[in-house]
């Protein structure tokens, strides 16, 4: 199967910022782990840009997409109509325990759209995500 | 006299997207009825990125503007902002009732700052708002 | 077709009352304009009395309703279940963008049930509620 | 005993309006089989006009009142002090569930200030206050 | 001066309904004494119907207008549009202390938009709204 | 018609506590007048532990269910998930008039998803509810 | 009789501050005025210190006191205990109409313990709260 | 890895409650795939009981606690408590999405005292949560 | 005297659980100690149930009771009418501050019913408890 | 050891304002017991002005304080910002059970920096508090 | 020009008090710094008494104030009339990020009445404040 | 030191949208005078898109940066996660006192994590927290 990962704003610093939360390890390291243990293709998309991660969903011809928004999570709209309106199997990723943090991280506005949610795993969450597929 | 109709987010997926709430027809054919109905000359631009609908704004030398912000409605301050900034005749359409739909689409943050808000109608919200300018 | 309009209470003072927000023309005198402009045949009902507007409108034979319930838009679950109840196609106007006023008026009882809202027009909102049903 | 029954707005409406809701008897009709079936003495009465219905209770020499107050259920501190004033025993209905509905039918204004309260049975629930009084 | 006393829903049951808020002396009574006793000339009008008082507040030709609205003080947008367009002077009166009560009898649409406001001192208010006119 | 009545916590102690409340009849002494005075068959189960109450729910093949669960009423969403889960008539009954005590007590879980609702009448609730299986 | 008036922070500024809402007499001339026009003796205490305010209330001996507690009214639990404990007659007085001012000076803290409350007339409110003392 | 299975109210109904949101397939049954599919060693405790469900948790030794709370996951303090006091990695799983039903689910006292949360994938989240010791 | 102390879920953990909040010793190290230094004669129990406390408490032939509910202080309904029912001197006892740790542990539902409370001075609480009875 | 008594507003009135909720013995009586039956050395502090409370606090220079703030214990930021600045053990004692009066009541601004609290015993809570130095 | 520095209760324990927030220099010895380095003529006031802060602000005659209200800031609506009502230009200071402490610090009842506000500097605030009057 | 502007949304139409409350300079005619004025070296950027302003402030190298989000200080969660994931010195900049406008201005979601804040200085502000970095 062609799974679509989608990475929100900030998330391109995974490995830098804040790593008591998010760890040292790069996203595209990390990445790179995952699609060599994977029988899966995965494509990979960040943007800090809220547009484009709609832009991106509504192009996507993927069989499945993993997506984690970042700090847009919690307030799109946008993106949630998108993933409401493209009609896609589409699973919400979270590296940190979104609820045990400030109160206004608690609540996504992704979450009621999509088919499942993971949070709290770390980075193992997309390979968590990813196992839904096989 | 020149009117500029903006569409934000997702609006570009009308007659694909949730036919059961905005209809089957896509924008684009409404578009080209409403323009060969109307005697006003008739713009329009439609993006996902909330900047880029605030750049258009700014750039409009129109006689009337008539936005649906899609998404944005709901949560943007700078599309609020740029409204009431640019000093000029705005018109608020929305597709679908949004007062019956979840209880976050119930307050936009546009509405306070446009000339006149029509929604409900579906398509025809549009016409309706041209009329304004007859 | 046969248009009923409903004002509600104190919409008989327009023209008179707070006419930096309703203006200065009487309700009876935009009335005969919208007649002679319509091609539609328009019957009019004004009561300050919630109940009285609930029998005009489970009287109605109307092909349409167009209503502003005036104060009693904001409390009235009575109206609202009279319109859901007779099952017709009710479009609601305010005068004013109520929106941009005190906070108690930015909720309708009634929007959630019509079958489109127009407000912010001043008396051509009544209009623009016509063109709907040519 | 001499019971009356007070229906409140739109209750005039049973049998035809959202028979999903409230059935498709009509409360005339009802009435009938209920006064039948019935040791008890009873009247009728029904406006869509919040003070009428407090003219009703303040004039009823009754041993017993069973009020649907429909829409006003949820917004009469009127009804609500007529009942409290005339220091009579009060039995409120409800033909639906109405804590399954909408968010503001799941509080009475009345319901703390009558002696008992049934909801959620159909029109059999006002045979079930009848009953309180064998 | 000409004044015009209006006393809402459940207030002509005074001295009859709940006598350790409202005391045992009927209006009526009451104001045969406030009339006797006062040089201005006072009209008097009681409704329990919220429309009533409205026609009767659109009617008044008075120097002043005491109201107490009863139950529709805390609920009625319609009351409070039309003392706001009628533009006289008007005084809020209410026998009991409304702050100590249930919390939905601590709000008055009215009172923002009276020119005055008294509560709280028993029958008594209405001749201290008086005294304001001499 | 077989019948059970299900009492929550606390019900065992009716006829000892708080009897400005709940009457000094025993509960045990009001279910044998009720058995003789019924044509159903009655069973009787009272517990205090809220997962126990689910058990018996569960256990239930009787053709209607009466419930009063007590304090569980208020917070047991695991109550609720049952009664929604077996699919069975279930009747909900309170003693007392819930909605003029503490607020906490206003509100129950499991109104929502029963047949029907009946508070205030004290234990003459419970021969009421049995009525609707007459 | 011998009353007390106690005014609270800043209304030794009345004359100069915010003359649009408190007017331009001084405190100290109208209260010239109003011993002048009284048959009451009357004494005057003012303080911007809430404590020295309950001590005052504490220490009065009079048959009446009009209190004004300026901004300690929306805040002050202590002086709300201290009228609640000294058994006295106490009428609250607000030169303006604090409810069409911002949201935090719509609720006194004092009303509920109050005798009376009196709002909205200008400094001629403590004029009618002398009044309730004839 | 020894891995204990702890499942909640209700959850014992799973095949039989609800279809259109907990499927077809008793837990039993799948519990049995589970095992055969995984390498840990699974243990499986249900109860309708909070407190035995504490109890169990208490006593657990295994390398890892799969938790779904059922009902309790709403509302249960001491269920927290305990996940929190023994000290082991604790993962939450629920079969829906409970992000998208009623709002009394959208939140879990439990979610900020796990390791993880994974909610919406059916009975295939427990698979998911195991994979997690991989 | 005949005391009773009843420790609510979790409180068997004491000594292990989080000693940064509960300290390091043992509960039932403490009761000893609590015994000898204390002419009261002392009883205990313990329980992760909710309605095995209810049960104990309605057992008890006590001269006063000591309770800490744990984790179903906070939303205990069935606990608190036991509490009021059974006409006992209560005293409620919480080892940590509960008003400096998470917001839902702030209310206690038993607090208002109790007829005291003592909270954060750690174990020496029920000590301080005991006192009240010499 | 050392000890320094405060108490805040009117709690000087001890003995005479609302002997039901107070009781009738003045605190003065009451501290002159408590000092004969003490081993610890006992100073006192009474003021109504929030202000020297706080002077007071900071030049104390005892081994533990004793609060009772009063009406000032429900919105002093300031004395709880001075008891967090000065270090010293301080626990807070109220006289009746807060938490069964108005709902203001129900919250203390000093709870979360206080060492711990103790309220509903009556005069005796100073007793308990003093036990806490033992 | 002449400048008032006033701060408010606890200001005089800075250096001493909670380091970790406001650090460990005396303001005696800042503001001596900040006298010599500036071109103003610089006063200072502090107290704990909110009344007196009243009382000072009404008294100065400077060309500009700047405050830190300390505790007051958060509730004093008496301060806010103050700077209201004298008129002068009045900067606000707070030494801590107010906005990631407390919640009860996020909201300055003295902020909306202030030409301008800094906060999060620590003691240089002072100097930016003055910096204003440049 | 090398110091950033980022000026958000419609701050480039500073001199002409909303003079009342911005002013009639331009920014960019503003800012050279800061940088003629300064010993700092000052770059400057501003766009309409959050997302553009996110990848600015990852770029950045320099020794500070003030920011001025517009209309996305009181929504942006990927602004503020973004200025806690550099580590660098931020302030905030507002033109207009933002706490006395509509109150969804009240509130930045980026204070929080902000070295200090300045606002309602008009574009003097930008000097002032310039000064910070002297």
């Amino acid at each position: 199967m062609r799974i679509l990962i989608i990475n929100g704003p900030n998330l391109n610093l995974i490995g830098q910022r804040e790593p008591q939360i998010y760890g040292i390890q790069t996203f595209e390291a990390y990445l790179e782990e995952l699609k060599s243990n994977s029988s899966h293709e995965i494509d990979y998309f960040q943007s800090n840009i809220e547009g484009e991660i709609i832009d991106e969903l509504q192009k996507s011809n993927h069989d499945g997409i993993i997506i984690n928004a970042g700090g847009y999570t919690h307030t799109s709209v946008a993106i949630r109509d998108c993933i409401k309106g493209i009609g896609k199997i589409v699973i919400e990723v979270h590296i940190s325990n979104i609820t045990e943090r400030e109160s206004f991280r608690h609540t996504s506005m992704l979450s009621p759209v999509v088919n499942g949610c993971i949070f709290g795993f770390g980075l193992k969450g997309y390979e968590l995500a990813l196992n839904y597929f096989n």
